[in-house]
């Protein structure tokens, strides 16, 4: 951290910094310029948070953080890519992943349909909601428990493993029971109860990024997982809130290679929330593919205008399996399989 | 909802959408114009939230919907403003409500200096956050149970009532117990196992709006908690997340004026959030009055420079009291008293 | 400047970076932390602009400005308020100033009718739009040149000196011709050549911001002008472009106090283009001068229901009249006038 | 054009309003529902701009346009794809683009360097800033006139037509009389003397999105241009302005399916600009042409570190090359060529 002052702070101001950073187990180097006064605060400062305090003297003119705020989560200490493993699946390594299913999970005979569809389709997991996040109070919430008990059938019958949503820290156990991926959905990115509970979970845990994260922020609630003992975790994607409105989110690819930079963490797109139409999925999939994810999260549905939620985003089975050998195109020429 | 048709539409496919609009109870009504052929949904609509999945037909080409998506946080049902009373403080009517304290609750002497201070500079409730949703995993993660005891205390001590933040559904009950009003903090705006738990809940919620939160979801979420059957909802702007990086958010004064013509709820405004510097917050606090708000929200701390979070937006309690002296004066021009 | 290096960086490229670094005039001098090592950029760096390169090296980790990025627009080099005069009217100074009048200029009717109301609402300068910034080429692009003129017979008749945009450098000579401020309007807030012309005008410039342009990149573009020659710059906040879509750009009022601390340049609010409604234009201007503008540029047009652009966002005079009513009592509350 | 009225709206409201469409030379159909009464605008009304003023009657609720803004740059009148050619060069065909340069032209010597290179490397046409937009006054301005030079010598050397930066309408025909394509930037997208100017100009333009500009505003900034006679426009995106701040802006990939299926226009991805790191470069370009883009503006320098403006977005020619030939691998797997 380097705390910039304001011209014409005096030298006891100076020593009071300094002295409060060395109670706080760090060097002080302080450095006068011409223009203005720089001290440094020299060490492990990434856990020292309240060096933020600083910022509220009158004479501080600026904080300026150095180290990345996050650190298990960053590739400083952990340069290789991890590779998070469910059964057979290996995810971040050579070999893309493609978990596909229904927004929700509606009715067994839906749920088999797509089931069958995906992994037909060639998809690695199987996703599907059953405790819904919904905007508004008047729409479906979800089969709840019972949708879990359809996905264990389901990944019974299909042999997929199965990832599903949960909604709070008083749930994760009842959907670990079920489930082989916790996902985290945008609007609990920074659901701090949650995200300590599945921390402490033995279930690896998909987190997609909030519609208003900052790359930083996402990683440093990457970070809160990887404290609680949890080093199982799948970053993704799904579309930041911008001005523009002819697509639901916009989605972020640029994160995809900042991301591979910072963090050893694989990292999944979703184009079906990204951009919320059909139409625009097959080309964010690819798009997605080519900025290096390690893998997409798409939804399909058998009958899309009959979809409880997000039909107007969803596949039906058999567009997604034309779009599974286009992409398995475009792996090859990524070198990459899928 | 109007449902926009592609140049081309069959005729059989109108009436294929209008035998789903009569399906979900509503009439439908094809209108053909030079350019395009609209299908009308009449009737209440706001609770198909099925319609949405017509958007998933090819010959779609957009969903319009004309009314709101909330029906109780809305003027149309409830015309006249919502007061809230919490003892002898009444949230929402001519008279502004200052809620203030520390960001954090950090010690039985800190909560205390803080609390006779805003007393004295005139606020009516007092605010301190004992379990603290924190960016990183290694910040001051709050006093938890022992700070709801201290502010119970200091309520005991001030007379003042205390607003506190709630993370998750399983901390309601604990918090509701030591606190007057129970605070959602923006990044768990759109929590929905929170915003429901909340709703059946006999105290106060005041609700934050989330950073990328747009004002009908904000009201969306609103409608949760009084769909859950507790009518005392305070809203509060406290930013939103913009390409700006001087200021911590962007303060959106424009929605004090737009909810204040949406809706019956009051609203504050938080500046101390909004900004994230000391220095702007007397600014910002005034222009949140005059554009309408029903009161403020406001960070003090004796010693920001030692405080444990937010320090750089935290007032010292003399700052506060001036501050305060300022705001009478300008309440007094708008026609309203503090 | 500060530049920090990747760890590993070696000895002989922190030695080629601080060569570099002197090859501009300036002194570097290298900190080696626990950490990072990091070399600062000594000396008057905003006119180095060539220092940005740096961030092309591989082992360089990030640059970090540590000097605003302008400087004849910040109150470093000139702490007092600037106020820019015209005719009587001082702009800046204790008293407000409000400029209104049609968005765009009409008929000599229309323009006779709003140009006596407004003055008989108190305005000081007239506003009215001769060359129109349009998004459709299908819209009503101005009267042109024959605006200007009845701006001209506006001011004779009124006493009110004039304010009108100016759209392109070959336009600024006939604009300066008859208006007493020129506008840049918040589509050329980065039109470079434009700015080059304004600064070497004798005229006042009201500048407006552009809705993606941050405070920094806003006084730069002021720099541009002063740095031509021309002193006599006031800002205009006029909204961002956000997620929000309830108003046409959100306002953004937390860039005055910001403003306010940076530069000494006087700063007006445009509640009209920030709201898009005339419904929320009379909160958003008394939001605007509590939050420490220095005045207020308004839209007004006899028949907002006929008006060539801009109708929606229009207030009729008598409205106006009565607004203006109500800033008096305010600009009192905040030991102004108006 | 559908006018939402408020409940309670009065037969001769309703009449009013009709007037006034059919004054326009529209047909008025009203349409009342339980909730809300309806009133259709029928007919072509992109050209009847003036119905937005109907948003200034206080009993009208909203305005919601039916039909897409603009018309010359859309689909339905041009539903075949546009192929712009420039010399040998087809823009908008099977076979993709790729412009590649410096920023700045700097010197005769960089810009032989760099043409050679990109030519090398297998680019189409060579990119190079005479006239430079810069955010600061203090920054290198181009080479201006000497630069257009240098641009048309490289031409004659390299066989490769030559595309450069427009600033303001004086400089149309300058610039047109070296260039082979006319740029507009980011910050003129919507400087609309500029792109009056450039519509009656016979060379083809290359329209950049401007950061803050939908897309269907972008749209309307091309529908200028082909408006005044220009049939030859060039879409590119280059990166939107969002809170993101690891990279310079956010590459809004979700554009290129959205424009596709909205117009007929050719559309670029430039991913030095929109990411504002070598580093990420490669990704985004991959990324790019995998989401559909026609194809890519690169900047290349060969010594980055030197470059006057945009070095740390700049790849070497070499690296450059290297792209390339991953371009050609992934451009057979989207079953186009390079």
């Amino acid at each position: 951290m380097i705390i910039v002052l304001r011209p014409g702070t005096q030298d006891a101001e100076v020593e009071d910094i300094c002295r409060r950073i060395e109670a706080l187990g760090l060097q002080a180097h302080v450095s006068r310029g011409e223009q203005r006064t720089l001290i440094g605060a020299i060490g492990e400062d990434r856990f020292k948070t309240q060096l933020q305090a600083l910022g509220a003297l009158e004479f501080v003119e600026s904080l300026v953080p150095i180290l990345q705020p996050f650190k298990l989560a960053g590739r400083e200490v952990h340069p290789a890519d991890s590779i998070i493993e469910v059964d057979a699946v290996r995810i971040g390594g050579p070999r893309l992943t493609v978990m596909a299913g229904p927004c929700s999970v509606e009715s067994e005979e839906q749920l088999r349909v797509v089931a069958e569809g995906v992994k037909g389709g060639g998809a690695h997991i199987l996703r599907g909601g059953a405790f819904k996040p919904r905007t508004s109070p008047y729409a479906f919430q979800g089969l709840e428990t019972e949708g879990l008990r359809l996905l264990a059938e389901a990944r019974k019958r299909t042999g997929l493993p199965v990832v599903t949503e949960v909604l709070g820290p008083e749930k994760v156990e009842v959907v670990a029971e079920y489930a082989d991926i916790l996902q985290i959905g945008a609007r609990n990115a920074q659901n701090f109860s949650l995200l300590k509970e599945v921390g402490q979970c033995a279930k690896p845990v998909l987190l997609k990024r909030g519609m208003a994260t900052t790359i930083k922020e996402f990683l440093l609630s990457a970070e809160y997982v990887l404290a609680g003992g949890n080093p199982n975790v799948i970053l993704c994607e799904r579309g930041i809130r911008t001005f523009e409105t002819t697509t639901r989110f916009t989605l972020d690819l640029n994160a995809i290679p900042v991301i591979k930079q910072l963090s050893h963490l694989p990292i999944l797109v979703d184009p079906s929330h990204g951009t919320g139409h059909w139409e625009y999925v097959p080309a964010m999939a690819k798009a997605g593919l080519a900025a290096g994810a390690d893998g997409l999260l798409i939804e399909v549905h058998p009958r899309p205008v009959e979809a409880l939620s997000d039909g107007p985003q969803s596949l039906k089975p058999d567009r997604f399996a034309r779009l599974m050998d286009e992409l398995r195109v475009l792996a090859g020429a990524l070198g990459r399989t899928i």
